[in-house]
């Protein structure tokens, strides 16, 4: 038995401009920081200790992490990152404003785009200034693993041996793990996590800065399915506003 | 060839208290956060930015590398911590007033407890308040290996090993390593570096805030004694004002 909490970082600078973010490394804003705090609070009320965190390369989800994990007393635990927890790569969609997106290219290929499971916006040219090929911190990468544009199943594709090879052996040994990260990598997780098809969970919204809580067993296997939200009340509020961004 | 950066932590919540911290996790305060912003200004400048980053269990260390990273947009490379990195355990005087112990104790046995070699404060009692038996960061050391007091030679021992095992490693791969940590981890690794006597450690202060860059051919020997400040005029200026601290 272990126990696994996923947790979405809040508000970012450009969801405040209602720009597309995807691997654009954008820095939480006031509103994101005041969500990451609620974080440790809901944690320490339900009694429940990180042993260790894991993160995407980007910064909005690793200061949530470091807020989160400061604000329980477990600032100290061993950390790892990873792009493949980043947030879905957006293509040519990244550093555009979403509601000129919408009237440019109207409701059913902007929500295709948005929600659709296995279509892709258009690539984003390495040449544009929202693209990350040459970014130091994925230098490692060979340049065919380096996305220039995803949809989830490409998330799902590529976190699942994060998730394989390094969650799932901290999980296996016991320990409380909380990963970080980001609206479409976490849905992936959870896609994978509760064993939805891909018209479930292209009408899943996980919300911002409330701790989604999975009790899995031996088998690294949910006990409950869909987990439980810290703060149920708050969640189903804020599943409800995220299901209007773009409007 | 590599580089190495140390990086002492600034001011903590009981530096403006003049209390002795040692292991107790106290936070950085309003001009520790100042100091610390300063670090990544001054890397910047000499174009020097981390692949990894290495802390102790405190979080004064880690806060200062938090704020370090973030601010050369460096936020993302790999973490890790280790107990070995700590600040000296000051046993007994964990918790005590600086100015009241040296009126209590005398001048002599004041500084001999802070800057002696190979004397050791009193041990602190396990059900002390200020001791860390007990706290779950240290859950994995077996109880002969939980420091009650340490000197300046007790912390070159079991820093040593974390030194050999997890930092040469990353220099030896080429990386540039940023290491977070304490007056006296920091005092006992330059130690080391430079070859220093046990006189001459006793005499040397590192200053807070202002990174420390060792420049390390391929045997991971300093090509410079002593490395150089990032920036030497304020080093100067802190080393004079640490010497004076609890007076």
């Amino acid at each position: 038995m272990s126990t696994l909490v996923l947790l979405r970082h809040g508000h970012s600078e450009w969801n405040a401009l209602n720009l597309f973010t995807g691997w654009v490394d954008v820095d939480l804003n006031e509103q994101g920081v005041q969500e990451a705090l609620r974080a440790p609070q809901l944690l320490s009320e339900a009694g429940i200790l990180p042993d260790v965190s894991h993160t995407s390369l980007l910064r909005r989800a690793i200061r949530t992490s470091e807020i989160t994990l400061n604000g329980i007393d477990r600032h100290w635990v061993p950390v790892k990152r990873s792009w493949r927890l980043n947030e879905r790569h957006y293509g040519a969609l990244q550093g555009k404003d979403k509601k000129e997106t919408l009237e440019e290219f109207g409701e059913e290929q902007f929500m295709t785009w948005r929600r659709s499971y296995s279509t892709p916006p258009p690539a984003l040219p390495d040449d544009s200034e929202f693209s990350q090929v040459g970014d130091a911190r994925y230098a490692e990468l060979p340049s065919e693993l380096m996305p220039r544009t995803e949809c989830l199943a490409d998330v799902l594709d590529r976190m699942l041996p994060y998730w394989y090879d390094e969650i799932v052996p901290d999980l296996r040994a016991g320990k409380t793990v909380l990963v970080t990260a980001h609206g479409n990598s976490l849905r992936a997780l959870v896609k994978h996590l509760d064993g939805l098809g891909e018209d479930e969970v292209v009408g899943l919204n996980i919300p911002t800065g409330i701790p989604l809580v999975y009790d899995l067993d031996d088998d690294v296997k949910p006990t409950t399915r869909g987990g439980r939200y810290l703060d149920p009340a708050a969640a189903e509020a804020a599943i409800a506003a995220v299901a209007n961004q773009g409007r």
